[in-house]
């Protein structure tokens, strides 16, 4: 079966078939059954709700854990390669719902060393960006009282006594089987996901118990921790588990919003206008002339501004189907749809915007073991 | 051509042939030339002198550097794996002189994160082994205001940025063909060789500009350097020159002393009692009978008890070669020999026993970056 996409950690491409990356992967469905389950601790997260949060692995035994009364803590990161976009933000805010609706504590982890590694950058580029992208993370309001900001080149003295118990489990062949590496690939990159096993372990480290980890992230990420999963139990410490969102959108049409594309993508610190531009250039689900589209509908299956209505932008299920109604029988116009999704977008960001600012003051106090920036 | 030995940073077994080992790495012998332009900075070393420090790389344009009015920085390590014993003093003694020659400064690496990954102990057992170990190299007498210890797990903070830049310049193809590394190999060892190139530079990154380094080892590290030379130019820093010696014969005739055979190694925490009967079972070029060596002499090529004398208990070489000719005339029986060496090597521990006591007192003021044990 020949397959047009591509997802691991470093690379996303093509039309992806989610249900498929399920199956290849072997993670398990967020079913009905999950979500009534999910349903009892609060009002499920329209991502859930609408299958942006798909699968997991061995959410049910976490659950079981919580429900008697144990501790959990979540745990996820972000590789600072470029500016913050939409795209980052909501994993994240899928987060902080979690982080809400179950009280725990939160480990963040920026990990510069892998951009360095795998990407053209400096680990001084890497560094700063981190920084950038943990003020939009704060922006969105995280318990500054039970969330810690990782950085791996900064915090490495807590992180490489675990990474090396990691390493030493773990072969070339398996690395090379799961994350697709050859004889070129250099050794920095090889080692590096031990360092994304690490924070699946601190908890436990830290409490001298059993503390498992929620990890909810973009399922590109999953070869990673599958790796964290399967050295896990040699080590004593418990297996994460993971729920896993599909890839936020670009503006243009794509599986996948992508920095590379920056016209296609909003920045966190984007302007007004420059949304205005972006979102006014996006690909739609409509016709060619108003004529045409008055008459036949446009089609929100395939219309970036439906799909950032649908992943951020519309949580009220009622107005996103109307929307659609609407769309589909063409009452409402790309024009003034791109003007309505502006609109939410650039409130939004002023909000943001300014919590980001208020972030400076707070970050210090927010890094792991107290380091400073 | 067959070989029935082979030396590599992990193992070291068979009959060496050095000069072929040279040939093998490429590194050039210490010839009559530049022992004759090493006399010029005082009295050269009976390591030199006697072709144990046989070969080098790159030691002329660093002596050239040096006769300018530059500096260079001494830099060898230990990787923690077991008690010190003799074997691991001899390189150390050599790395004095030349500190106390050319006055110059000292990084001693103590590689926990390796012996770790390469061998079936814990990082607690590894990293106090490496406290055990410092004791030893302070006892040696190194300038304490000029001399500095690196712990890997401690500074890694220091040492990770500058390993990431060397390992994103080595492939595995590269780690593979020199290490002979394979797919079972596992990913911490992959990566470490790393971590034995950082101190290699950083005399340079402290200094902000060109301070080349000198590493004395043994010729079973030419491995890791040959990397650590390769990365340099493209990271902006020298290359490290460096001297090799043989490696310090094991008490049973083998061609190295190991850990792995007790009985034929001696251990500087060793009782007078012990290393008596230690030397007492030493293989030596002796005849089955007296009469016989009498008769016919013995054999000091072949034996442990003459080449300890040579490697480091009988500086001077006219009564090295007395010794020799006693032993081949039959006027010096075995157990004679055995008695001197016995003694000799006694009063050198008892002297190294006070002062490896009395280095606790200030192990913690050699640190690396200040870091406690």
């Amino acid at each position: 079966m020949p397959e047009d996409f591509k997802v691991t950690p470093w690379e996303v491409t093509g039309d992806i078939d989610y249900d498929l990356l399920q199956e290849r992967f072997g993670t398990t469905p967020i079913d009905e059954a999950m979500k009534e389950r999910l349903s009892k601790y609060g009002d499920i997260h329209p991502m859930i709700r609408r299958g942006i949060f798909y699968s997991h692995r061995d959410l049910i035994p976490l659950l079981d854990h919580y429900d008697k009364g144990n501790p959990f803590v979540l745990y996820t990161g972000r590789g600072p390669s470029g500016n913050t976009h939409l795209g980052h933000l909501m994993p994240w805010i899928f987060n902080k719902w979690v982080q809400d609706t179950f009280g725990v504590d939160m480990l963040f982890q920026m990990t510069d060393d892998e951009k360095f590694l795998f990407k053209d950058m400096t680990l001084g580029d890497t560094t700063s960006m981190a920084y950038q992208n943990a003020l939009d993370f704060i922006a969105l309001g995280f318990d500054p009282k039970k969330t810690r900001i990782i950085l791996n080149t900064k915090n490495i003295d807590t992180l490489y006594p675990i990474a090396l118990r990691i390493s030493k489990k773990v072969t070339f062949s398996t690395a090379k089987a799961v994350f697709g590496f050859d004889n070129s690939t250099n050794i920095g990159s090889i080692f590096y996901t031990t360092l994304q096993s690490v924070p699946a372990f601190l908890p436990t480290e830290e409490a001298g118990k059993q503390v498992p980890v929620l990890i909810p992230c973009g399922i590109d990420q999953d070869p990673h921790f599958r790796v964290t999963r399967d050295v896990a139990p040699g080590l004593n410490y418990p297996k994460p588990s993971l729920v896993y969102c599909k890839m936020f959108p670009g503006l243009s049409g794509g599986d996948k919003m992508s920095s590379s594309d920056e016209n296609a993508t909003i920045y966190t610190t984007d302007s007004p206008k420059a949304v205005k531009k972006k979102v006014g250039r996006a690909f739609t689900g409509g016709c060619v002339s108003v004529e045409e589209q008055r008459e036949k509908g446009g089609n929100p299956e395939v219309c970036a501004v439906f799909k950032y209505n649908y992943y951020l932008f519309e949580e009220d299920d009622e107005k996103l189907n109307e929307l659609a109604r609407k769309c589909r029988n063409g009452e409402i116009l790309c024009g003034e749809c791109k003007m309505c999704l502006t609109e939410k977008i650039n409130v939004f960001l002023e909000g943001h915007q300014e919590r980001r600012e208020k972030a400076k003051d707070v970050i210090d106090d927010m890094t792991y073991d107290g380091f400073k920036w």
